[in-house]
């Protein structure tokens, strides 16, 4: 899916404009992605979106009908000129899709010239925003549903297109499967689905229907038994058509539950299942689930085997957002620092690099340390904000995060799967202790700065006070 | 922007298949689209997505790409012929895009072969319901923000591609222009933009970097005043330079305030301006902005000019999903109903017309009726759930609002632009009585059904009780 490099915000390019005709484009620049506050009240977020970026990087351009709209909305001829053969040349750093991030820390650093670092801004943070957030809320679902099977059943209630990035983000998080066929074919997602109420209300006769469906159906057969009556109608015809299946040696996948009490439909169900002897077949539930649900229904020991997830999965309910920014951290030879009344929003200036704290037994240490990109080792971090206080870094196994993914405009890796993305992500959130993975108020991860990012920073603000 | 007929549930692929090889697929079905809960706890929503649905469903096809996709996943190979084949032939019904509409009642009735009127069900969902959301919470941001300018921001925080979707359905609301370059150009509206704060950090030095965006801006120059101190040095910087652009003939247009408190750094900037004889020169907020937070900067007589509002605009903010369905409600040659333990959510059956009761004074009446297609103009409607509840229409002027606007797979009507719909808006909630537009528990419009639609219903349901 491509919407050319005229998707961005116009801005972009009347400040492009202003660098190209003051001949400062070329000038170097350096810009960091990072997020400010978590989403969800959560300990942590799964980062997210990074290769379908460097993807997209890959392939940016202005087509020629880009070129045309600019010219006709005012831009200046060889400035359209210039960026009729824009090709993106930067370098970028970044934490590995799928690690888990926490507030004020970079995850990506971009280097290269002005121009075409300020352009990039509207693309990397309208694809990492949604994709981490998107992941996160994934991992949450995954967290509260063990190893059951959960699938993402957005795409209707999607924020338009974006339910494209929405599945790919889901099975990042944790989902095994999408019913988005372009992204699962995309992504090589597995897909998944059931049936809907329209087809058993269509042939009238449910009993018929399921008949129809097992006969006939491409996938694993899910018969959806709640059209009239869950237990009267639904059950019984699903069972009479699973031993139908069991006499031509196939067998029935699991009937689906989407309405109702589910946890008092599922023991049900279950119980019936099993006296007809298919103790093989799964129970799938759906209708408005979040984490929250999926725990309480858990904690009901409703025997639900695959869940499916839909609205707020695909649009990160209630956050729908992650408040992701994009900010010059060196620009023409300096170090740049973005001021604010309140020391919390100044920036960090300089390159930088972050490194994360591991227990001798392999855990996370709950401390990661953002440095200056070529500083050795600290013993010792500062919290950002607070001017007294700080922690010792002895002892703890310090790793950075940060390395290069992409130089001069092409990548340096060969792009996952999302699966295989998500591996990374169940691997790093077993190595985070349960006290930053709890849902009520949980522990903070601290993101301490180092001594000399601390004066840096301290010494510019001093200077631009003046 | 395509994505292909792929861009849907698998299900709706499972269940054409099985249509297709029992040769009930070119059997005639009707699906209605409707919603059950108003967003936003507001009193109205304003539908959009209408155009963009009917332009996608021309163009709806099977690339060979997924066609060999759906042949490796293991669908039928008589299927799948048939679906690279596959054109949209259908008749759609509808309400005019940029209408108001309630809860309960079938915005869109769409007529044809099942098989296709099933196909495209997460389409016309996706769509649908996302930009009806964005519309919608874009009227409520036009309805407290007066004439003021209302400029979309919210690309970098929208929901990945759906931020392209987003900035249509917010000029459908009501905003005036978008940031979004790319759908500015796709839709033909209004792109606007100001600079960034990494601009004015890369010169370091604000009073020249206002000069160079002064001297070789594309558009109307903004200048963004608060990226050292708001008062102190953005105001007399962009005072200065408004001057030496009076000097010059031109005119500098508005300074943004993007941080701090909003209403008293406008009363300070306005004074200043107006002090330097800049009384033309607009201002600008952005930051978090909402339809609450402009409600309270205007009470407090916050002298702004132009919001620009991001997040809660594109994502639709709180709430990130209307919960629009897709309900089967004729097939086969028969009345569909889908039955619910609670007469709330069962459907409602054959196909039907909305009319609109108008007052004498050409005033909407707070009563809509739903009644079958073909039936006469109905005397009185009924609560479609509380059984001895009814109103007389007696002295109302009804108007039907579903019309013709496809007609076998082709549109019947030239598109408009978004603001040309945004002027249906406009006209429509000017004729909504002010108590269903508040905030604050507004009336509820009432939406009934007739005594035929009710009639054919209930034995509906008792036939299938049985």
């Amino acid at each position: 899916m491509e919407l050319s490099a005229l998707y961005t915000d116009l801005y972009q390019l009347s400040m492009g404009q202003v660098f190209f005709l003051n001949n400062n484009h070329r000038q170097h620049a350096v810009f960091d992605y990072f997020f400010r506050k978590l989403p969800f009240n959560g300990g942590y977020v799964v980062f997210a979106g990074l290769e379908d970026l460097l993807e997209k990087l890959e392939g940016l351009k202005f087509t020629p009908a880009d070129i045309d709209y600019l010219n006709a909305a005012g831009f200046d001829r060889n400035f359209t000129r210039y960026l009729s053969d824009f090709r993106f040349s930067g370098n970028i750093y970044s934490i590995p899709e799928g690690e888990i991030l926490f507030p004020n820390e970079p995850a990506m650093r971009f280097e290269g010239e002005l121009l075409e670092i300020q352009l990039i801004e509207t693309l990397v943070l309208n694809l990492l925003n949604f994709q981490s957030l998107v992941a996160t809320k994934a991992a949450r679902i995954r967290q509260v549903a063990g190893d059951r099977i959960l699938a993402d059943f957005g795409l209707r209630r999607a924020q338009g297109f974006g339910g494209y990035h929405a599945s790919r983000a889901a099975v990042i998080g944790g989902f095994q499967s999408t019913s988005n066929v372009r992204a699962a074919a995309d992504f090589s997602i597995p897909a998944t689905g059931t049936m809907a109420h329209s087809f058993i209300q269509h042939f009238g006769d449910e009993l018929q229907a399921f008949r129809y469906f097992a006969g006939n159906r491409p996938h694993k057969c899910i018969l959806l038994v709640d059209t009239y009556d869950t237990l009267k109608s639904g059950l019984p015809n699903a069972i009479t058509v699973a031993k139908e299946m069991e006499s031509r040696g196939e067998r029935l996948e699991a009937i689906r539950l989407d309405s109702g009490d589910l946890a008092y439909l599922a023991q049900q169900a279950r119980h019936l299942l099993d006296e007809a002897g298919l103790h093989y077949v799964k129970i799938a539930a759906s209708n408005q689930l979040d984490e929250y649900v999926i725990k309480s229904l858990l904690e009901q020991d409703a025997p639900i085997d695959i869940f499916g997830v839909g609205t707020s999965l695909v649009t990160g309910e209630p956050d729908a957002a992650l408040d992701g920014v994009y900010k010059l951290s060196h620009s023409n030879g300096r170090p740049a620092i973005k001021l604010s009344e309140s020391l919390s929003k100044t920036t960090l200036p300089d390159r930088k690099q972050v490194l994360r704290a591991f227990t001798e037994a392999g855990h996370l240490a709950g401390a990661d340390v953002v440095i200056l990109h070529d500083e050795g080792k600290p013993e010792v971090m500062h919290h950002p904000f607070e001017p007294d206080v700080s922690l010792s870094l002895g002892g703890m196994h310090l790793t950075p995060l940060l390395s290069p993914v992409m130089e001069q405009g092409k990548r340096l890796h060969l792009s996952r799967t999302p699966q295989e993305i998500g591996q990374t992500v169940a691997g790093r959130l077993s190595l985070l202790p349960r006290e930053y993975k709890r849902f009520e108020n949980p522990h903070t991860y601290k993101v301490g700065i180092s001594t000399k990012l601390r004066d840096l920073r301290d010494n510019l603000r001093r200077q631009y006070k003046k």
